[in-house]
């Protein structure tokens, strides 16, 4: 069949982290490969993987937790979106229902980030899919 | 960067239509290539082109309708939902502001069809993206 040059399909995860006061934060991983700086968990899908168990995969790689899924938030696919080259991604939204938040992976740091102090660094356009979040976009 | 095999990632458009006498059906083309029957007219993202532009340029090539997006519906990714390779789709749901319904392309026919007379050989899983989106699952 025909298959002309295709963007390449990633995940990532918006994973909504209650703190013992009751606030509602998301997690996020400072990353380990360049761009550098604070990302949503998330990454490459593998043939012949749906995005569901890519999005659980990823969660659990980066950020040692177990997550359930929600729903699916939104696709984005701006072409610009990554420097590096056509990355789409389709994000979720999930809860932790198992593990302790701890790096792992391409990840250096984990952690948990509410909306009035998120971090000032930033990747891809993930600044913009927390804002889309938090203003309940989609 | 590390970009292992990824699945392929194409688009799908629900675009309601209204008959003259008020009822909302949906545009459905009938394949020219295998597998053969009806489907929701779609197909390939290419490298370098957004979500929404990819949607928009395959309603029109298969449908002959400039179609105005609405909103994503959901993405689908099971790896046997399509059985020549593995397709992950993102759905949108569309509406006609301009052109006539004429089957272009790769299909052999276009029609308008209601939930109670969907055609009989449906392909791909696009039957269960119909189901999703009559009982309004999204």
């Amino acid at each position: 069949m025909k298959t002309p040059r295709n963007p390449y399909l990633t995940v990532d995860v918006i994973i909504e982290f209650e703190s013992e006061a009751g606030a509602e934060g998301v997690v996020m991983i400072e990353r380990k490969n360049p761009p550098h700086g604070w990302a949503l968990p998330g990454g490459f899908v593998d043939y012949g993987e749906s995005l569901e168990a890519a999005a659980t995969r990823e969660a659990l790689e980066e950020t040692s937790l177990d997550v359930e899924l929600i729903r699916q938030f939104h696709a984005y696919s701006d072409p610009k979106r990554d420097e590096r080259q056509h990355n789409v991604t389709v994000v979720f939204i999930a809860r932790p229902r198992g593990g302790a938040l701890k790096a792992r992976d391409d990840a250096r740091r984990a952690g948990v980030f509410y909306e009035s102090a998120l971090p000032s660094e930033i990747a891809f356009d993930h600044a913009d899919i927390l804002s889309d979040y938090f203003s309940r976009k989609y």
